[in-house]
């Protein structure tokens, strides 16, 4: 296999600041990859707004942005006074926390920065920098946590699997088809699940898994109980916005479904976990799911699918509950979801700890 | 309530043939609602093509549409000696029968009539007279088999109910709503799914339900596990394109899949059954389903929304098998689906049988 590491497994390739020219720059991922777009940014209000619209997408990769975008405010704040900087720094992590709620990446890294803010200024230094510092530094600590998940994923996959996915789950997903496929040299078939209305499966997930050297057969969202039915998919795979202590997690609308129907037909549920669950949500019940306008569902591409008289319904993410799933893939190791809260204890090398709930317990 | 009769609720408002002109006229389903637009075929032939590009959908309306397609290639050759319209018959009853394997009342209608033209040319009449004299009976007759299902199937929905759907169940889905919305005053909301990647869910169905009164809230094919998680949804409804007589069905792929959730979560799970299984199907392992080209998945309304390195799959239809079934509502009756063979003995006022599988047994 001759694969390569796609764009969309380095964060810093698709997402910018430059701080010189005063503008925080995306890869607009709502055409990747039918059009290679970038779209700058020249206030954080800006940033915001992109975040809402999807230009980025993904727990972490989003989070970033918004801390850049946070770093550009403070910037364009620069030779105000302390309180001002103080006022700035307060509302624009405010402004930029509330623009996705699901995900706990967003939070967790803007409360950081924000904290870090406040004690430049404090000692007199300048928050921009601060804030700047740790943003780029949690893209390249981002980085190398995809790469140590999507290793271990790897182990998971067994030459001649055929993987269903939901979303695109990230740089991790990528490492994880990189390592079997290229480096393991294991034939691996992806199918993407087209993920509606915005299509990260068949546009970012089928382009990743293309370019790496993986074999994609695109489903639309109605076929994967066909495909478990024929007996097609070995191994489900997906991300997690957002661990609860307990093992449940939050991903993109459609994870829970699947989860199902794999547990129906006794194929194993992995997630890709990422630096692990969020110690502020103890349970599945605490995390909130964002609800986008239902018009999301009914317009397509400018193009208005729905008659007039009807209303659309957009709930942007489901809670898979941890018996649902077989077990979730972190950087320290492979845990049992009801075994997830461990990860926080766990040094970088936790052994692995698969335990695929293959026989159904219902 | 005061909604109407939606125009697909009576057949030959939307495919007709004007002996007179010789042209059979059809309304373009895979556009309407949003554009209302008739398209002329004037050969058997360019009816056949129509059949599998989609302009016309659901197992009675296609099959209407090939019978008038028969009789057309028949008033053709009027002249023709009788061995000629022999072959003419045959061939064309061939290539009409071709075109979509799955339902069954394609064939069924087709063999019927081709038979009567066999016994109009060997009694010396035109045969175009008596296939088109069968296939408008049979439209006549279909109509009064949807309107006494679907009146039927009324019985079955709560003041209050949320009722889940897949595609486009046809004309006894509005004669089930209709009954219900405005004869009994119930108030009904619907959930069409999408149906990708056609969208019969989000266009006719949300287009029908909406014009007869119900609430229509359109989902993605990603979200009924998150809908059925919520409680949000009381009943679900599909057709069939085959019922085969141990009581599996064939329906849009998607149904299955919900057939599963709807389990999981104790919701019933009714299918509108028309006229009964297929006497010629013993099992749902003998039912054909249609394998589309995959670039149906991967192109929409003239864009390629995925990478050009990537193939796609499109199964048309899945199975369900009877212990996922609540119940087979037909014109004679409502069925357990293991009971489903009674239905050509029973006369057409069976008693109801409707015994929801509402424990689960999984």
């Amino acid at each position: 296999m001759s694969g390569t590491l796609p764009i969309l497994t380095k964060r810093g390739d698709t997402l910018r600041y430059d701080r010189d020219v005063g503008q925080v720059s995306i890869l607009d991922r709502r055409s990747y990859p039918r059009d290679v777009t970038w779209i700058d940014y020249a206030s954080a209000e800006a940033v915001a707004v992109a975040i809402e619209t999807m230009v980025i997408q993904g727990g972490p990769p989003l989070a970033y942005v918004a801390g850049y975008g946070l770093a550009l405010a403070l910037d364009q704040h620069a030779d105000s006074s302390a309180d001002a900087q103080r006022r700035v720094l307060q509302e624009t992590t405010a402004r930029l926390a509330r623009t996705r709620p699901t995900a706990d990446d967003l939070n967790t890294l803007l409360r950081a920065a924000e904290q870090r803010g406040h004690a430049a200024i404090a000692a007199g230094s300048h928050p921009g920098d601060a804030v700047y510092s740790f943003v780029a530094a949690e893209v390249a600590r981002g980085d190398r946590v995809a790469e140590r998940c999507g290793v271990r994923a790897a182990e998971l996959l067994t030459d001649g699997d055929t993987m269903l996915t939901v979303c695109y789950p990230g740089a991790a997903l990528n490492w994880m088809l990189y390592t079997a496929v290229v480096k393991q040299g294991k034939h691996i078939r992806v199918l993407p699940s087209e993920t509606r209305p915005y299509g990260q499966g068949i546009r970012l997930t089928a382009s990743q898994a293309a370019e790496i050297g993986a074999e994609v057969l695109v489903i639309t969202d109605n076929m994967p109980g066909f495909c478990f039915q024929q007996e097609m998919i070995s191994i489900y795979v997906t991300a997690a916005d957002r661990i609860a202590m307990d093992g449940s997690i939050a991903n993109k609308v459609g994870t829970y479904q699947n989860a199902v129907l794999a547990r129906h037909h006794h194929v194993p549920f992995y997630v890709l976990g990422y630096d692990g669950p969020d110690q502020a949500t103890a349970s599945g019940a605490d995390i909130p799911i964002e609800q986008r306008n239902g018009d999301e569902v009914l317009i397509f591409n400018g193009v208005r699918l729905a008659p007039a008289n009807v209303h659309g319904f957009y709930p942007a993410f489901d809670v898979t509950p941890p018996e649902l799933i077989s077990s979730i893939v972190t950087d320290r190791g492979i845990y049992r979801p009801q075994m997830i809260a461990r990860y926080h204890d766990d040094d970088r090398e936790a052994p692995l700890d698969v335990i695929p709930l293959l026989g159904s317990t219902e």
